[in-house]
């Protein structure tokens, strides 16, 4: 036995070294001496049930302890989710131009979870996927656990974030396993138009690179606007579009989520039992919710989700208005979703260097807190949770704008 | 752009291709013709809730009722649970000679995700871990999916299921980044006495090896027998020790795990760091169990675990009473846990080859479904799992006593 073994040497492996949350790491950065004279408003963090105006629907209660009182729903379900559940959610997302069996459906641990197994299935280390910028940062932590190159392809604040589609193109080389599109998206709250998801369709299907399609603020879409579920517009390019019930049912924390298979011309065969083997390694969510999402998907009233877009209406409206007055700042107007980016024009402030500089001391002297564009790979904006409610905003915003005229050239 | 990009050519990647349930493979080629016109009778899940005779405490429901009914527990936990989970994990685990504060624990998407997040701490490709054959196949199948190569140790059904610690011991070479024991067992239903687990620490300790300690069946022990925690006999030897509510709360489908993190010389500093980086990445739990742990740690009666364990003790009674008369069976008395292996003489059979052919005409002829050693990698023996009425049982093994007679040479 060699002189390894001689003394206790525990490395983590490569994948936990990797596992590096950026948003935790800039957010650590920021926490330096918040002003407590002030109260704290968090418009940092996209949980909408943290300010206790955004409620579950109760009949969604209801089909849980519907199941907790049966007794019939603690075992294990089947590691792909059980039948019912994975039939409610086909029979929910299947239109004609994109028809989904219970087959084509599997469940995870939330959205997270579901996006975990695309990127699992897709991608081998060495290879490349595309990504959005900004964009989530879980998909970079994702691509980085597996040892795969992220590529950025642009948002462009000026087109509602809309992807440059060209950029985009030129990404693509012989190791492009993916393209990762986020619409509704975080950070941006972008939610795009058919032709514009028609134009990325004509790219993937171009040079054949399979989609990730993370449609989880799928349905959260302010007035005049529509949401295209990605695979309703093509019939030859795969996609992987995920789901869940945690923003639009508002539950986070419950972490359903779900893969849907769009594949119609079987070039997914082995991504689909792929799909399926990884499925068997972990299970997926738990058993008494699998249970109730038929009643969840069938019974949560209209009224609940008009309520729940007018007061994310309402609030995106009033944020806009108390922020584009502020010199310095150049909010652009999102279009679903529960955030709103706003650009920081860095050269109009006398002791602001970056986002990063501007939220530590946003937090600093009016304790409030707001994620720097830098958590989104997208330096010099700041990205809001619209979710508070209009007092908490209000104040929140009054705060902003003295912190702005404070350090305004 | 290479000619690569000019068709669709999608493979599964590399992990997803290892991602493979062999007891899945196996159970497939059992499901031949089962003889229907006896009704089934399944000794085959580790799922002691699908019977109707392991119920959940009703104080357990009454708990998650309750976060259910607060409008409170629905948003993100903290990507390693919520403090309060920790804390009551810990202290009802915490003893003197291994104590545990709330940031020793972290939470996951079951034991099964525990033990991932072990395997993915501790393993990079290219190393080895050590395993019990026989042994639960997720363990095998974790290290697959991430390139670890699985050596195996031997256990001694003449000795309980002892592990062979000497054979153990050649296995461990430069490469060998952890130990996986697991006590009491699955598929073997034994329980390791002080003194054995003593033995394999000592092991651990001159090859400096970490032990991932898989106790999800902790405390369900028969009468004269005890479970040590492995971390309370050493300290010295670091462990990764995991649990959850499944098997002690009958609960499998709730998917909810933790990893108790055992290092009292700091030789896990980097391991305590990159579980929680790994945390990030996908976070925990469904938020309104984690809510209810304090309350179910706390409150779950005494009598609900002992009506437990008396019912599982009577069950294993009746069975090896029903099965040790049986020429060519022979049944190993399991000390915990719900399972039961049975070798088989197979050279007293005239029309059976091995264990998968024995559970393959079992099923056909009988409608009785039980495991082959094959899936726990350790032919000639069968896995039954003892949770079914004392009704259901005798009628198994009278059906199981028949099909050996007719067998028989």
């Amino acid at each position: 036995m060699s002189s390894d073994r001689s003394t206790w040497k525990i490395k983590s492996s490569r994948t936990a070294n990797q596992a590096h949350n950026p948003i935790r790491a800039i957010v650590d950065q920021l926490k330096l001496n918040p002003n407590v004279t002030k109260s704290l408003i968090s418009l940092s963090i996209g949980d909408p049930t943290i300010f206790g105006n955004f409620n579950v629907d109760p009949s969604i209660n209801e089909a849980v302890a519907k199941q907790l009182n049966s007794y019939q729903a603690n075992g294990y379900p089947p590691a792909d989710g059980t039948l019912q559940a994975r039939k409610a959610i086909a029979e929910a997302n299947s239109v004609p131009s994109a028809p989904l069996a219970p087959s084509d459906v599997i469940l995870a641990n939330g959205c997270s979870g579901a996006l975990e197994m695309c990127v699992n299935v897709l991608c081998n280390e060495g290879t490349n996927i595309l990504l959005p910028r900004p964009g989530f940062s879980l998909y970079a932590s994702l691509a980085a656990t597996r040892f795969v190159e992220a590529k950025y392809y642009n948002l462009l604040p000026e087109k509602n974030w809309e992807a440059d589609v060209a950029q985009m193109e030129s990404l693509i080389d012989e190791k492009t396993s993916a393209i990762l599109v986020n619409n509704p998206s975080n950070p941006c709250g972008s939610v795009y138009s058919r032709e514009h998801l028609e134009a990325i369709l004509k790219v993937a299907e171009k040079y054949h690179v399979p989609i990730i399609s993370d449609e989880i603020y799928c349905d959260l879409v302010f007035e005049g606007n529509h949401f295209f579920p990605m695979a309703t517009l093509t019939s030859t390019v795969p996609i992987l579009a995920v789901g869940g019930l945690a923003k639009k049912w508002l539950v986070p924390g419950w972490r359903v989520g779900w893969i849907m298979i769009h594949d119609r011309n079987g070039v997914f065969a082995e991504i689909n039992q792929g799909l399926h083997q990884l499925a068997q390694i972990i299970l997926g969510p738990n058993s008494l919710i699998q249970a109730a999402i038929p009643d969840i998907l069938e019974k949560t009233p209209a009224s609940f989700f008009e309520s729940t877009i007018q007061q994310l209406q309402d609030n995106v409206k009033l944020s806009v208005e108390a922020l584009t007055p502020i010199d310095g700042l150049v909010p652009v107007n999102p279009q679903g979703a529960m955030y709103m980016m706003v650009g920081i024009e860095i050269e109009k402030f006398k002791d602001i260097e970056n986002d990063v500089q501007f939220s530590a001391k946003l937090l600093d002297e009016e304790n409030v807190v707001c994620l720097p564009g830098e958590c989104f790979n997208y330096p010099n904006f700041i990205r809001l949770v619209i979710t508070a409610n209009r007092g908490r905003l209000e104040e929140a915003y009054q705060r902003i704008n003295e912190f702005c005229a404070r350090h305004r050239k």
